[in-house]
C-alpha cells in the first residue's frame, strides 16, 4: 500500500504545498468532514485520475454547524478514514486541530452573500458563511489545481465556485455525481444516525424526486404541482418531516413556475434530530 | 531603463504570476490606487531589495469608497505612475479594469469583523470591507511572497495582518514607515486636492501628533488629555474640521486611558472635501 502522509499542522500542510508547485505538480484536493463514504471516495478517485497529486482534509468545521445542530454528534472515523484513503492512493491527508485553523480571537469571515439564503441557508443561518470561509481557508493551505465536491450539495458547490470566480481564486471547483444507495438513497455520513425504521423511510427523499421526475414526463410542467407530489411522497412516510421542497433555476437557486428547461429539484427531510438532503436535475436526461 | 510589463487582464496576470511560482523566485507585492508618490515608492523599493520580483497594482477600487466619498475625483496619473515604477525597476504593473476584478453579479466580501468598526471604520462605513475583498482578489492573482503597505494607514495594515492571519494566506504582510515632506505633511495622493492654503494648515496633523508627544515627554500620560491637546491644535486652524482624534492600543486599537506603554496616536481631519489621516506611536522611542 503507498504511504499516506498525515499532516495535522497548517504550517506544514502549507509548506508541502509550496513544494507541490515548485515541483510544478496539480494538485486534486477533496475537501471532508470526515466520516468517509463512499460518495467521497468517488471524489478522491476522481481527483486521483486527473492530478499529479491528491490531498483529502478531515475536518469537522464548526462554523458551518448552528447552534442546537449536530457538530457534536456528526460521525467522527479517523482511523478508518485514513485506512480508506489509503486504499485508494491519496498523498495526503490533512486533519488539522481547531487552533489550526482558527487563530485566538479569529474575526474573518467569507461571505458569498446572495445564493447563502436560499434553500438550506434559510433552515440554516450562518452555515454557508462557515463552508466559504473555511473553504477559502483550506484552499490557500493547498492550493488545490482542482477541488472536488459532490453533487449532493448542489447549493455548496454553486456557492464555492461563485466564490472562487468572485474571489479571482486559481482552481477549480469540479462538480461530481451523486453516489447513492442500492435503494436509491444519496450516501451521506449522517445517515449512520437514522434509526433502522427511519433508514428504511429515508428512500421517500430519492422516491420523491423520482416522481417528479415520471410526472414531469407525463407532461406535468407546474412546478408548484411537481413539488405538490414530492412533498406529499416524503410526508407519506410517518417518521418524515418536510424541511424544504423546491424547483428551482440551476444557476441562481430562484424558484421557477415551470419546468420548460433545466431545473434543480432539491429538498430537505428532518428524521428526528437528523437532516438529509437529496436533489435531481429535472427537465433533461440526467448526467453522470 | 528596464522593461516593465504592464499588464491589464486578470488572466494574464495570474498566468505570469504562476511562471514566477513555477521559477522559484520570491514576489514583492506594493498594491496602490496609482496616483503614486514618494510614498509608494519607498514601498517599491523596499520590495525591490527584498524580493526576486516586484509587482506593483494600480487600481482604484470603487467597493472602499462609499456613497458620496472621493472615488471620482480620486487623482489618477497612469502614464506617470509606470514612469515612475520604472524609475524603481519594477517588474509588472499590474493595472486591471473594475470587470477584471469584479465579474458580473459579483457578491463575495470578506469581512475582518471587529477592527473595521473602529477610528477610521466609523467615518467611513464599508471601506475596511472594501479592502480586505480587493487585497484578497489581488493577493489571490499576485500570489506575493510579502505585500507591502505604508503606516500612514495604521489600521488598513493592521486588517490585513488579521485577515492573512485567519484566512490563513501564505504571504507576509510588511508595513513601512510614513514619508513626510519636509514641514512633516505625510505624503498622500490626496494631498494633490488641497487648495494652497489648505495645504499650508495641513501640517496641523502632524504638528498635533507632535504635540502629543511634547506632553508626553513633559509627563502628561491621561489619555483624555493628550486627545485634547491634539485637538486643540488642529482645530487652531480655520480650514481644518476634526474627524477623529484618538489614542488606542497599537493591537486592537481599543481606547486607552493611560500612556504607561506604546500607543498609537491617530487622527482624521477634513479639509473640506478633502480627509487626510496620520498617526505616529506614543509611548516609545519612534521606529524608522
Amino acid at each position: 500500500m503507498p504511504e499516506l502522509r498525515v499532516i495535522e499542522v497548517a504550517r506544514e500542510m502549507r509548506e508541502a504545498s509550496r513544494e507541490l508547485a515548485r515541483a510544478g505538480r496539480s494538485v486534486g484536493f477533496v475537501p471532508t468532514l470526515g466520516a468517509l463514504h463512499e460518495g467521497h471516495l468517488s471524489l478522491v478517485r476522481r481527483a486521483r485520475a486527473e492530478n499529479d497529486a491528491v490531498v483529502a482534509s478531515i475536518y469537522v468545521n464548526p462554523t458551518q454547524f448552528g447552534e442546537g445542530e449536530d457538530f457534536e454528534r456528526y460521525p467522527r472515523s479517523l482511523e478508518k478514514d485514513l485506512d480508506l484513503l489509503r486504499g485508494e492512493d491519496a498523498d495526503i491527508a490533512f486533519c488539522p486541530a481547531n487552533a489550526e485553523m482558527y487563530p485566538p480571537n479569529h474575526s474573518t469571515f467569507v461571505e458569498v452573500g446572495y445564493l447563502s439564503n436560499k434553500l438550506c441557508g434559510l433552515s440554516r443561518p450562518g452555515h454557508f458563511r462557515g463552508v466559504a470561509t473555511v473553504c477559502a481557508k483550506l484552499f490557500h493551505l493547498v492550493r488545490p489545481t482542482r477541488a472536488y465536491f459532490g453533487r449532493k450539495d448542489a447549493q455548496q458547490a454553486l456557492l464555492l465556485r461563485r466564490m472562487v470566480r468572485d474571489l479571482l481564486l486559481d482552481l477549480e471547483i469540479v462538480v461530481c455525481p451523486i453516489v447513492r444507495e442500492a435503494d436509491g438513497l444519496a450516501i451521506s455520513s449522517r445517515n449512520a444516525n437514522l434509526s433502522p425504521e427511519e433508514r428504511a423511510q429515508a428512500t421517500c427523499l430519492s422516491c420523491a424526486l423520482e416522481a417528479a421526475r415520471e410526472a414531469l414526463a407525463a407532461g406535468e410542467t407546474d412546478a408548484m404541482q411537481l413539488i405538490e407530489i414530492m412533498a406529499q411522497r416524503v410526508i407519506s412516510e410517518p417518521a418524515a418531516e418536510l424541511d424544504y421542497a423546491a424547483i428551482v433555476d440551476p444557476e441562481d437557486l430562484e424558484d421557477v413556475r415551470e419546468v420548460d428547461r433545466e431545473c434543480l429539484a432539491a429538498l430537505a427531510v428532518w428524521f428526528g434530530s437528523t437532516r438529509l438532503i437529496d436533489n435531481a436535475t429535472l427537465g433533461r436526461a440526467e448526467k453522470g
